[in-house]
């Protein structure tokens, strides 16, 4: 326990395996090149685009298994969510792999929630490995969310484009085998050293197409609070990498935080910018889903760990509280942002 | 750690309080007399179904911090969840507190993960205090999964009805003030010794009108594991209790447990039959919901191992994995169960 929200973790749980599975466009992004699986077919192989989600998340799920080098079996909980209602991505995903698992939601911010809740199992000595999973697909959260493809309507510029993409990481409490079967000699093994849970805020935006704006209070909410528990400054982490702003939301993040005595201006990433080339992939505000930052941390960040590239990172994934019927009923768009510290060793 | 699936807590947090708010009928049914709030405005106050489970969830969390007699900054993390699409009846009925919290869904199993998600944080350290608080409400259920009321439309004998009902418990590390305001002198203390997560179990049923078939089978799987990693007999329990598989699904889990070797018929109940009077109040196979198993526990069950009635019982929300997508897609339903263990002291 730290300070009022925060949690350090006695026996950091080690990294042990990382897995992303994409689709096509953002195998074309910039970041293509850190993930392990593209596909081509936006199907992934099945007959609807839910089936399509669960697919892609079963594939990530197996991929991070496999470069784990155990078996299933010792996969003791999965930890896992999606945007679709009743998280019905993830059960049918996962359930062939019958993982005593935990559902859980916090939309985008949903891999901060997994990964945490997972290295709390493993850290207070629930579990040997657990497994952190969450998806996203562009085709189904439009579905979901806004409108059927089919109706090509016109997206505003703050709007930003749903990730077709799904992160799995599994979490030890040993550190032998953490590296996994991609990590070159000489490299750093990776842990998970606390958490900040999030708290909701609501500051009454209703603009479901301007969701950088709907998260922002929130990740300065979480930010602040991972700050002041643990006494730190900005500079104690190389990055500071918020889930899902955009380009919006991060001008947002970093002038709340600026008004609380906090510059992160000079350290700021945000896995919606990184995802996507803004110019050439016409994403407008940049990506956004539960599959964003997981596919980033598990393709991007985590490399940048291991290489010694950064020793120590505040991972937030941010999510917009809202449902289609929240929205047409009128309700505002509250945040909410679970933040996650990685460190290199 | 524990078996294969179950947890054993080092340190069994004590039930501090609990609080139940419920509709008219469930107000009317046979436990009526156990629950805090029973209010005759299905609406509680509010402008849509949604905004009324919101309102009831919030009520049924500030009656559990009042019963406690601790502040709601003595609330360190709160995790809970719903039937809705993205959890939204969970997000603004809690928003307004402001405590850090986990969003959880595992359909009507949700009371059994949010529950012993709380166990976890508070028996692992990372908290002295967790709220665990799940919700249903009949018409946002109906509306949501089936058919609006207007509809009148008529259910086949196998569907169960949804409680309109929210519980929430709150769990402490220190057994202090483990009586709340309503335990009277010589009653006993409640603690959570254990938990089993639960399974996906898919035998394939698709009939989203006979849940009780859907769930049984992973009810077993669940109680089935909790038995075998503890290395109990059911007997070790005074009842072992599910959430809602009402009278269809009994029979069921009591058949397909005999099969393993266990027989739990002369101590099996069902929240789902428990809440309703069959023969009154015409709800068929019972009732159901995140907040059937809630409120039954928060009122009813949790009396009757304060009373010393019982001194241990096997507690097991069902869940069944389908939202309106997967079901008009024509997948099947499958099942989860999660299990807590309670004992009175």
């Amino acid at each position: 326990m730290m300070g009022t929200q925060s949690i350090a973790f006695r026996n950091p749980p080690w990294i042990i395996s990382a897995a992303s599975v994409v689709g096509q466009k953002e195998g074309e992004g910039p970041l293509g090149s850190y993930f392990d699986v593209i596909s081509e077919d936006p199907m992934f192989g099945g007959t609807s685009w839910e089936d399509a989600e669960s697919r892609m998340m079963k594939l990530a799920v197996e991929q991070a298994i496999n470069k784990s080098g155990l078996s299933k079996e010792k996969i003791r909980y999965l930890v896992g969510g999606d945007l679709l209602g009743q998280l019905i991505a993830t059960f049918f995903g996962v359930e062939a792999l019958s993982i005593p698992m935990f559902g859980v939601y916090g939309a985008c911010s949903t891999m901060g929630e997994s990964l945490g809740f997972a290295s709390v199992l493993v850290d207070g000595g629930y579990a040997d490995t657990a497994l952190a999973v969450t998806s996203s697909h562009f085709a189904g959260a439009e579905k979901q969310f806004r409108f059927p493809l089919a109706y090509g309507n016109q997206r505003p510029l703050a709007a930003t484009w749903t990730v077709t993409g799904s992160g799995a990481l599994i979490v030890s409490r040993t550190r032998a085998g953490a590296k996994d079967s991609e990590t070159k000699s000489g490299e750093h093994d990776v842990r998970v050293i606390g958490m900040t849970p999030g708290r909701i805020v609501d500051y009454g935006v209703k603009d479901s197409m301007n969701m950088g704006a709907c998260m922002a209070p929130a990740a300065c909410d979480t930010i602040a609070a991972n700050l002041r528990d643990f006494g730190v400054k900005p500079d104690y982490y190389d990055k500071i990498i918020t889930g899902d702003l955009g380009y919006v939301g991060q001008e947002i993040v970093i002038a709340l935080l600026k008004e609380k005595g906090y510059d992160i201006k000079d350290r700021h990433l945000d896995c919606g910018i990184l995802i996507y080339d803004r110019e050439v992939q016409d994403t407008h505000s940049g990506g956004s889903g539960c599959g964003c930052s997981a596919v980033t941390l598990a393709g991007y960040l985590l490399r940048q760990l291991r290489t010694g590239k950064w020793k120590r990172i505040l991972f937030v994934p941010t999510g917009a509280l809202l449902s289609p019927v929240s929205f047409n009923e009128g309700n505002p768009v509250p945040g909410i942002a679970h933040a996650v510290m990685l460190e290199a060793v």
